[in-house]
């Protein structure tokens, strides 16, 4: 296993992209159908009649495959302690069938725990953005990823 | 169809309850290995090794199953116009097999849109609770809820 990246390895202002990943039609429904059945995220129809337009994902839906996305990029290659929560997310864009997403992760900012010095807190902006750039998510959070050198921080 | 719950039937301070809700252990492996696949929330070895102490569900895993909740509380019967996001969402203790989770939702504050008078805004609290009554996570967000009679309002 190669070695995991730590505190020390994230920098204050450092911006990330990742891979596109393409969101079915299937997994807007299927998730929708188990988490939230609002009929504007099971029916192209309905879709339409609401104020998204046309069918869209539930934004429950689009925040586990933004996290998704956010494991594949960096947590799973990290000495992650956790999260303690969610500062914020908005849903800023409806998230149709078909559309390709890119993650952008920024590092806001970055602290030792004063009580626990083995422990970072690395706040990061994660937002997913479409073909064109533009975000139809943005979530703000602080991520506990061990310290390499305690002594030394 | 009942008539729908408007802006008019919200009010500050409201406390509600939902009927308890039984989570599974795979439940939690199968939203964990599509959206989340940290080994603490996978395997009960790996869980026992983490910071959680034992298998317990991915954070997001929570916010999904009580939006769901959440759901059938209330959002199905009501004139929703959607969400805009999440103000903040605290993970406060590990949710584990078997967990017998109840829905309690508080209505913070409410106020009518002053661009758009036929939408409300109404600001919630929602919390799982386990079988002792603690909270396992808590979620403060605002939803936007048809005002019935605009005119009046």
């Amino acid at each position: 296993m190669p070695s995991l990246l730590h505190y020390e390895d994230f920098t204050s202002g450092d911006v990330r992209a990742s891979e596109p990943r393409t969101i079915t039609r299937e997994e807007i429904v299927s998730f929708a159908a188990e988490f939230d059945p609002q009929p504007m995220h099971l029916d192209e129809a309905a879709g339409r009649n609401s104020m998204l337009g046309g069918l869209a994902a539930s934004g429950w839906h689009t925040c586990a495959l933004m996290f998704r996305m956010i494991f594949d990029e960096f947590v799973k290659d990290t000495a992650s302690m956790g999260a303690p929560g969610i500062e914020e997310v908005r849903w800023l864009r409806p998230v149709r069938p078909g559309m390709k997403l890119t993650l952008r992760r920024t590092v806001l900012d970055k602290r030792v725990s004063k009580s626990r010095p083995e422990m970072g807190l690395v706040r990061m902006r994660s937002e997913l953005l479409d073909e064109t750039g533009k975000a139809v998510i943005e979530q703000t959070n602080t991520v506990l990823i061990r310290v390499r050198n305690p002594e030394a921080a």
